[in-house]
């Protein structure tokens, strides 16, 4: 029999094209008539992922089924959810793709195509390492749960639903998501903080209906002018937000961590010159990584009200609105910072216009203890396939399905992206390099080995 | 031969039966199927100054024709030039009406009607006046000069290219406005003050991409956050425009006229109910009349960035631009108010943004001199006309075509409305009062005697 490294290596250029294969299917989630290719990609997965020597099945949704898999329990050792997804973008805008977007096409030791880095070449890598192991030794050192949904990129509503009816069917130890990317091209990186969010939107009302600015300017509080206030009033110069209580429940970054964040090699330089600014406000006293990262924010999303048309009109507008969020570090309750903001903004809101906040939708953030076992594990595994030791970042977004699992299933996720910042994952040209594809398998393979040294919890 | 008033008493019924023509032409200028009606609204006034004994002619233009007559010179006293347009508002939304707008309908004392107050019924008084005089007297105690355009209610580029180019043709001593309303149903109103005004368009532009804010949220100058400073601190909270050099020009509002302005029968709780709002805030120290007419104004005309449509997107937008304008009193110059706007800005621009003024239009305001021979003539046909001395009221707003005469013709307007309030001028249901149509008739023959009497500038 073949070590699993033996086996990779003989069957490196097959993996490739199941990955192909896979590819070739348009599972564009976005769009409905698209709908039987979601039906053939979970189809596909499901298959696979029997061939590979899984128990497989599909889980019917009002969307796109899920693809359900599993292996047997392992005694003693942990059970290993693996989550990802089988949609993918729309591809639009056609015109700027090299080549066909679902005929997978290999340039420079990339493999491009939709979907090949986000996700469906990320969650291969996970089924491959398993078909290493059961063709190499018969066997998983863990027990693995395939979770693969084709609802991520327009909401997850399947999954959320399952979990919330049947939370004990994924019921695991810890959780693996690759849907991300690594720190530099070689340098792997382990996500253990995602921000929370805040999501608002703040209606200024006025006048019964737009006056005009001549007749009326100046004797009439002008909603939009008290908007403007009122966002300006959110957030001082030092990039400080004014509500009282909002820093209350933050926890302040440690001197150990500030350290660690600030020995990532993070080209500040060409980081801005990508976005094309020349340079950058925020918290005071933070670096750029502790700003975007480890830091609560406020951002506008969206201003409206008035004349927006070409040219001038002489308008007072009758109302005005803004979209804005906090991102809210771990420990910060979003409903706390509702509960914050409605306290305060009638005190900055001038006579004569009246405010409604509409709350979109908040989810706290979320850490991984570092000092875990699970975390140890994949360190490891990360060292001995990418020769470099895992950097430990933490991401500005939310990933809403990792607080899921954090609520539902009391498990901890472990975010190891195989990707690189330059996959073009949501623009066209999506790709994966090769070499990340298979070192990815390797990293998996050896992750499954590493976590099946952890002597399983005792609440399992 | 009958006296005026005896001609005007015998000819009332006449003169409605001849506004009630005008009114069934549908000429709205914005609206460009309606050119031929434009055409046949022209004609229609000219034919009735000729049929009145005037020399009339249309003047061609790119738009619809502007109407000009005169009557001869009369030698030692002054010319006088009527000004005012024969298109009207479109009539949308038609359901709201209760008779059809350009089928005049008598209710109550009132001819209902698309134009009636604005501003067909208003020029008529001036025509009907004219032909009083020239059929009781056989002349006109001044020259009259007639200027009626179709282009008011959509910029009046006509009337304005016609003036660059043959100033001389309108030459006159004074100008005569019937574009506007009283200051109550029995008080007639003479408006001295125009205010000016500066309107610009501030982009702000930051990142070369909208950006997701939670990646890159806090570590970015936020477009939106930036613009919402930004017009925060134009105008601080006591409505104090923050700009330095601002109010340089300003000429303080004198004891006199603030006694004058606060004499006026203004009902301030009424004003802010017809508006729908509980309360306002303006430049403290100031009345609410003195705020509308007479101190310059700050106002947000539009807001416009990022994420606008439903729900919640979160987005850090890469641009965000708003339109405002500074309201202007006499003796304001735009031009200073830009270039000290221009000098400002950077200032208070926080780095990683760009930003980009847009001029887009600025005219001064107009101030005419109360003590004038021309203003003592208007009020003393006012009051033999309304029984009431005239109210001397200013004005929110800009009229350009004022300033233009003022430019142009070095004349200065009497701006003299026959109209109230709530005339529904540009709503459903536009009416006038045919009580006010007569006395405008009556006001009008009296402004003629009384210019009449004044002795011809040396100037002209």
């Amino acid at each position: 029999m073949p070590t699993i490294d033996e086996y990779l290596a003989a069957h490196a250029s097959q993996f490739e094209d199941d990955l192909c294969e896979l590819l070739r299917i348009p599972s564009v989630s976005a769009d409905p008539a698209r709908r039987p290719d979601m039906e053939r990609a979970a189809g596909w997965v499901a298959d696979h992922l029997r061939a590979v020597g899984l128990t497989a099945r599909l889980i019917p949704a009002p969307g796109p089924p899920l693809v359900y898999a599993e292996s047997p329990p392992v005694a003693g050792a942990p059970r290993v959810l693996v989550y990802g997804h089988y949609d993918v973008q729309p591809p639009d805008p056609l015109e700027l793709w090299t080549s066909p977007p679902f005929e997978p096409t290999r340039r420079g030791g990339n493999l491009y195509a939709r979907g090949a880095s986000d996700d469906k070449g990320q969650v291969l890598t996970h089924i491959k390492s398993a078909q290493a192991w059961l063709a190499a030794e018969q066997r998983l050192p863990v027990q693995l749960k395939f979770i693969i949904e084709g609802e991520e990129e327009v909401g997850s509503h399947g999954i959320e639903s399952f979990l919330a009816e049947h939370p004990e069917h994924l019921a695991c130890d810890c959780v693996v998501i690759s849907d991300g990317g690594k720190l530099t091209c070689d340098i792997p990186a382990v996500t253990y903080g995602l921000r929370g969010i805040a999501y608002y939107e703040l209606r200024v009302t006025g006048p019964n209906r737009d006056l005009h600015s001549g007749s009326f300017g100046g004797s009439v509080t002008n909603p939009a002018n008290a908007l403007a206030r009122i966002l300006s009033a959110m957030i001082d110069r030092a990039g400080k937000v004014q509500i009282p209580g909002f820093y209350d429940d933050v926890v302040p970054l440690g001197q150990r961590e500030r350290e660690q964040l600030s020995s990532l090699p993070f080209d500040e330089a060409a980081y801005f010159a990508d976005i094309g600014v020349s340079g950058a406000t925020g918290e005071e006293g933070y670096t750029t990584l502790e700003r975007r990262w480890a830091r609560p924010t406020f951002d506008i999303s969206g201003l409206s009200g008035g004349y927006q048309g070409q040219g001038a009109k002489t308008v007072l507008p009758a109302t005005a609105s803004a979209k804005f969020s906090f991102r809210l570090v771990p420990n910060q309750d979003p409903q706390r910072i509702t509960a914050a903001l409605r306290r305060w903004l009638p005190g900055v809101t001038p006579p004569g216009v009246q405010i409604e906040l509409v709350d979109w939708h908040g989810s706290p953030g979320v850490l991984v203890p570092l000092d875990s076992p699970y975390v140890a594990a994949a360190a490891r595994a990360l060292e001995a396939a990418f020769g470099h030791p895992p950097a430990y970042t933490r991401e500005g977004g939310s990933i809403p399905i990792v607080l899921t699992f954090h609520q539902m299933l009391k498990a901890d996720s472990l975010l190891l992206g195989w990707g690189q910042d330059d996959d073009n994952c949501h623009s066209p040209n999506e790709k994966f390099a090769l070499a990340d594809f298979h070192r990815g398998i390797r990293a998996s393979a050896k992750l499954w080995e590493e976590l099946g040294k952890i002597a399983k919890q005792a609440a399992s």
